[in-house]
């Protein structure tokens, strides 16, 4: 795709349409709803009404809903029912989940026969397989032959959007599912029930999207049928739309991880003001929250007048502390998000986690004593710097890694019991508890060890 | 699958096999593969022969490389040739990368004439498209009619990884690919090349592996197929593969993000010495960088002196200093691994998070100036904190805020620009520069603004 922006301005200027015709018959759509948003509304339409019939609807569902609300506002109303008939009953679900109350009665408007099955979806709970699947898939009876089976996919296969695995349903109850290999592999006179897979994996409309995704992600799946609480088979899920969801899933986790609530925006199409409204809010609570490690040191106040080369070591402290933390949360909450860590781990993780905070802390321990004679003390000549300073420095970093590390790795899993969301519990918070709980410590060692403090 | 572990030791100890073999039968591939490593290495392999024939390569290909080994070790020359003539080609390269030499040597042995093939992959550089792809698709040529093709597919196609998309070649040039659905829905005496689509989206043997994910989940496909530099078909990649690779470039980006050197390896699997050796250098690392902000701090010892009501905000300036650097660092890392972001992006990124940083840098001096008189001074008593310390609290935020998001967005464009992964540059790095800032910008202010600072 080296076509750039700049051919079909100058195309569309000496209305070279024909040309632009055949140039979008040549590509991807997917390439031209990239290529659409590059101009103002009135050549977009334009370029849009050149595309060739076949492939309208399937660029239109390409778009980002601001291009598509434009274009929809633009149809006659004989134009947005040839993009509704075209397009997939849940790709119109998901344009009307973007559109205002009007277009959407546009768009009911001129879905026709779809009118009932696009509201059926647009009923099921927003994160659950029904919002995501399609109606659209084939459906074969289990005494058909081969032969018999394909008849029935040439009639009707066309506007269906797979034929990859078609459906086995008996009485509305699915029975089996066959693959398009079995069909064209499969002698003709065979039975569809002969050849069917009858152990079919399933979900029901109402299990959670993620979860579905995740099976996706297990069994290789290209759909997967979702099915009532009787087992009758009401629409399917495919893979491209499995894929958005563990690509939104990974996006929200890493956002919320950041300390930004989530958007599907793309950072760049996002305004200011919107990017401003996602991020000031946690910015705001955990500066509040900081409020205790500010109490903290006030308290200490006279010790840190007494052995002020204390503070310089703050700093590292509180990072290291808030390094470790995260690297806890972040591999337990990415665990309980892909299924490898359940709940019911809860006591191997945190073994595990003992285990490794032990040898981090020891290591880091060790570490940062030597570093703090050898660099403040010998390199710097710094002469406040004690060999019980490096001492008290080295045990805090210690026993602040083996907290921190405990704190990260059973945060995310408590949330996740209490059904909230773990990846809430993600880095800045364990950070502003570990700070907290790191300048305890360091205080309290302090005190214990420091004779100008312990004395006092 | 609610069928425990505990049925298959029972019926393991009553020699039951027939019924093992009945029940896994049933079960999929999957979740058989998911059974096997609760066993006995003994048990495990006894239950591995139970597994039907048909099924056995696939339990094979989920299995963890562990349990590959120890099946492997365990099989007669003969059952391993069984194996190895039913998996994929690219499951077999899968495995063949986990094992050491020895095994290796007696797989390459077992594979007859797929050995070649094998060789080919595994000399294809290690995230290049060649090596994720397989070499079991069908080619077609275009001067069949749908009727010979579906004949040719017949006898050949059994044993290929997908039919779903076919390729059509002429002189082993890729000239279209013709799905399933346009087999089994046009007529029988069609040609193969008035039907096939002739744009065909390819990529090169030596494309980033990431790269062929990012446009899987672009275009939506199910299969992608690999040409080489004269546009011979060389081989395909399988959406379940493509799946993966976005899993876990993904994981990985959560890793670097959280220091952590990546690692594939589920969690509970992995040796608590391998966890310390992932997390403990970039830990060490930090510690020693935060040498800086030690330094910072006993430079300004005296100023700390006259007025130790300035350490109680330290924290709290480099937590929100670094949580804000954070958002704008993770918001750019993962735009420029989606595609969404690229380098020449630099100066729009700068300029959107500049007005970015302004808006939350305002907004959060004001509340930390209203935070310090209303909780810290008023609330808490402290009479230490004055109107002026709060506006040194307040000024230094925004202004460190603003640096924060400036350095979060542009460094990682800068990492991409030098080739460098962007995601290491991500937020324990971005802490670590914006904490020395902060401090500096926190004294500059304070001597600026505090009058028994200023008049010394």
């Amino acid at each position: 795709m080296e076509l750039t922006t700049e051919v079909f301005e100058r195309l569309l200027k000496e209305k070279q349409y024909k040309a632009i015709k055949s140039i979008f018959d040549t590509m991807n759509p997917v390439d031209t709803a990239a290529l659409l948003p590059q101009f103002q509304e009135r050549e977009m339409v334009l370029l849009f009404r050149l595309i060739p019939k076949e492939n309208a609807a399937m660029v239109f569902t390409y778009l980002d809903a601001d291009e598509e609300q434009i274009l929809i506002e633009a149809f006659t109303d004989n134009e947005l029912k040839t993009i509704m008939d075209d397009m997939f009953i849940d790709d119109t679900v998901d344009v009307i989940e973007e559109m205002p109350a009007n277009v959407v009665e546009r768009i009911l408007a001129a879905s026709g026969e779809k009118r009932k099955a696009i509201n059926e979806i647009l009923n099921y709970p927003e994160d659950s397989a029904g919002s995501i699947m399609t109606l659209e898939y084939v459906a074969l009876s289990p005494d058909m032959t081969i032969g018999e089976a394909i008849q029935r996919i040439k009639a009707r296969g066309i506007h269906r959007e797979t034929v990859n695995t078609c459906y086995v349903v008996e009485r509305h109850k699915l029975v089996g599912i066959i693959t398009a290999k079995d069909l064209l592999t499969e002698d003709d006179d065979c039975l569809v029930k002969d050849v069917m897979e009858d152990n079919v994996i399933t979900v029901n409309t109402h299990t959670d999207k993620e979860e579905v995704a995740q099976m996706f992600n297990k069994y290789d799946f290209l759909a997967l049928p979702v099915v009532d609480n009787e087992n009758m088979l009401v629409g399917i899920v495919t893979v491209d739309d499995a894929i958005d969801v563990i690509q939104e899933e990974a996006e929200e986790d890493f956002q919320k991880m950041a300390a930004i609530t989530p958007s599907d925006r793309p950072y760049l199409k996002t305004p200011v003001w919107r990017i401003w409204a996602s991020r000031i809010p946690w910015l705001l609570l955990l500066m509040i929250s900081a409020t205790f490690t500010g109490i903290i040191i006030s308290k200490f106040e006279n010790a840190l007048a007494a052995v002020p080369i204390l503070t310089a070591f703050i700093p590292m402290l509180m990072d290291t502390g808030g390094n470790s933390g995260a690297q806890a949360s972040v591999t337990v909450i990415r665990g309980l998000s892909l299924g490898e860590v359940t709940v019911k781990d809860i006591f191997k993780v945190m073994w595990k986690e003992f285990r490794v905070s032990i040898m981090c802390g020891a290591t880091l321990a060790v570490a940062s004593f030597l570093k703090v004679i050898v660099v403040d003390r010998i390199l710097m000549h710094n002469t406040d710097v004690s060999m019980l300073i490096a001492l008290t420095v080295g045990t805090t970093l210690c026993v602040t890694i083996i907290c921190a590390k405990f704190i990260g790795c059973s945060l995310p899993i408590l949330a996740k019991k209490l059904k909230f969301d773990p990846a809430v519990m993600a880095s800045p918070f364990i950070t502003t508890i570990v700070d907290a709980l790191s300048l305890l410590l360091y205080f309290s060692i302090a005190m214990a060890i420091v004779p100008q403090l312990s004395a006092g």
